[in-house]
C-alpha cells in the first residue's frame, strides 16, 4: 500500500512510540502498552484529531482527577458509560456450563458488610417496597453448595446507598450463608432505578451525548464458595423500561427475573406482617467450579 | 465471517455501547465518542484484558489526578510520553510549503512572559552557559515578517524552568519582536537535556517499561505575525545523543541545528564581556499563511 507524505509522518510517530516500549522488561507490559499506543493512535488519527479536542480530552481527565475521592470514583463511572468495564468482564469471564453470567461490580461494593440470618431484612433501615429474595446456590456440575457465602447490597427507594449519604450508616447490605441444602432467603427492598453520579465530568459527557444517567433497576450479589469461581452479578426486574438503556451496559438476559407483585393483605410467606404491597422473585444461582477455568 | 459465541458476546457490547452515542445531537462528538469505544474495545479485546489489568489501569488514572495541579498536570504528561500530543499536532498540521515544523508546546508555557529588547537576553538570571540565538522570520511565500512576535522559554542548566521553583521568579522566558527585516537576535542559556517530572504515576510507568524520562536539549518557540498560522516549535542541539529517544517524541530532523561553541576569550557578537565558552545558533523561521490552510 503506497502512502501520502503525511500518513508517513504520522505513521512515523506510532512507529518511534511503539519502539520506545521495545525493551520493556516485563513482556505482558510491553504487550499492553505496545497494543494501547496504536490503537490510540488510530483512533485519533481515524476522527483527525485536532488539538483543541486534545487539549478538551485532557482537561476532562483532569476534571475527573478533580472530582475523584475515596467514594466518588469518576474513571470508574467513566469506564463504565463506555462499557469497558463491562468488556473487561466478558474477557475475563467466558461462558462457563450453565454458570450464571457476570455483569459489572460498581462502585458501591463494601467489604466486611453485617452479617445477617437466613430469612432477615437487609435493609436494616432502607427505605422501599419489602421484597422477598430466594434462590439456590449450586456448581455447574449439578451439586448444591451449602454454606454459600452471599454478599447483597442495593440502593434504597430514593436511589440511594448507605454509603452515599456520608452519615456512616449501613443499610441495604448484608452477608448471608445458604443452608445446608444450598438455598437462601432473605427481605430487601424491592429495587428502583436510579441514576449513576452525574454531576462531574461523565455526567456532563452523558448530558453532551444525549444519554441517560439511570440504570435499570438491580440487586447486587457476589457469591462464592470454595472450589469455585466467584461470581459477581445482578438480578434486574423484568418489565423495567431501562433494561435496553442501562447506563453501563450491565443487563444480561439471563440475568432478568420476575418481580412478583403482591397487593396488601397478601401474607408474607414467614409471617412477617406487612401493611402494604410486597414483591417476592427467586434467583437461582449456578457458580463455575475453579477447575473448569 | 462466522464468530464464536464469546466473539458474538463481546461484539454485542461494542454494539450497545456505539449505538448509545448514535442519538448525539453534535454530529462530531457522536463520531468521536463512537470511534473512542471502537478502539478501546478493539485494545482491551486484542490483549484479553484481565480484570486486575482493568483495576491497575483505573489506580493509574486515579493516581495521575491525585497529582494533578495547576502547575503539575500529569494527563499531559501521559499524552506526551504516549506520543499522543505530538500525534494530535501532526495531524493539526500538515506540512505546508517549506514551513517550520511544529512540536510540543509542552507544560512550562506562560502567557505574558516580559518583554526583550531584540539582543537583550533572555536568561534574566537562569543559569547556563551563555548562547547567541539569531535568525529570521518570513512566510512560506518568502517575505520577511516585520515585528513577528516571538515568544522564548527554556530550562536553566539544572534542568528546571522558572515556574518549577515554585518562588515565583521569571527566568529563561521572554516576548521579543522581529525587527523591520523581520530578523531576531537574543541572549539565551545554552539548552541541556533534562526530565519531564517523574515522580507521578506516568514516571513509574517509564521505569517500568525500561524508558527514560530525558528530553533531548531544546528552546521552546512560538512564532505569530498577522495573516499567519501560530508556530509552535522547538530547536535542537546537533549531537544531542537523546535526539533518538526524546520522552515526549518531539524531535524533527528539520528542527536540529548546529550550536557552535566557541572557547573562552572569543568576542561575542554584540560585544558582550564574557568569561568562559558560549555558543551560537542560527534558526530561520518560516510560518505559514492562514489562506494555505
Amino acid at each position: 500500500m503506497t502512502s501520502s507524505p503525511q500518513e508517513a509522518r504520522e505513521q512515523l510517530v506510532v512507529d518511534q512510540v511503539v519502539a520506545s516500549f521495545e525493551g520493556a522488561p516485563d513482556p505482558r507490559l510491553r504487550q499492553i502498552m505496545q497494543a494501547l499506543v496504536r490503537h490510540a493512535h488510530a483512533f485519533a488519527r481515524e476522527v483527525r484529531l485536532s488539538e483543541d479536542e486534545w487539549r478538551a480530552a485532557v482537561e476532562f481527565l483532569r476534571r475527573c482527577g478533580d472530582i475523584t475521592t475515596g467514594s466518588r470514583q469518576e474513571f470508574i463511572l467513566l469506564s463504565d458509560v463506555l462499557g469497558l468495564s463491562m468488556q473487561a468482564i466478558c474477557i475475563s469471564r467466558p461462558a462457563q456450563g450453565d454458570a450464571t453470567e457476570a455483569t459489572v461490580l460498581g462502585p458501591f461494593f463494601v467489604a466486611d458488610a453485617p452479617a445477617v440470618e437466613l430469612g432477615g431484612d437487609i435493609a436494616q433501615g432502607a427505605a422501599g417496597e419489602p421484597c422477598w429474595v430466594t434462590g439456590t446456590v449450586r456448581d455447574t456440575g449439578g451439586a448444591p453448595l451449602p454454606g454459600a457465602r452471599l454478599e447483597v447490597w442495593q440502593a434504597d427507594d430514593d436511589g440511594f446507598y448507605d454509603v452515599q449519604y456520608g452519615d456512616d450508616r449501613t443499610a441495604g447490605r448484608a452477608v448471608l450463608r445458604a443452608d445446608d441444602a444450598g438455598a437462601y432467603r432473605f427481605w430487601a427492598v424491592t429495587p428502583t432505578p436510579y441514576p449513576i453520579p452525574h454531576d462531574g465530568p461523565v455526567g456532563d459527557l452523558l448530558a453532551a451525548t444525549g444519554r441517560s444517567p439511570y440504570r435499570a433497576a438491580h440487586l447486587h450479589f457476589m457469591v462464592s464458595a470454595p472450589g469455585c469461581h466467584t461470581l459477581v452479578t445482578h438480578v434486574f426486574v423484568e418489565g423495567d423500561p431501562l433494561l435496553a438503556s442501562d447506563a453501563v451496559f450491565g443487563v444480561k438476559e439471563s440475568l432478568v427475573r420476575n418481580f412478583i407483585r403482591h397487593g396488601p393483605g397478601t401474607p408474607a410467606p414467614d409471617g412477617r406482617p406487612l401493611d402494604g404491597p410486597w414483591r417476592e422473585v427467586a434467583f437461582d444461582i449456578v457458580l463455575a467450579r475453579d477447575e473448569a477455568s
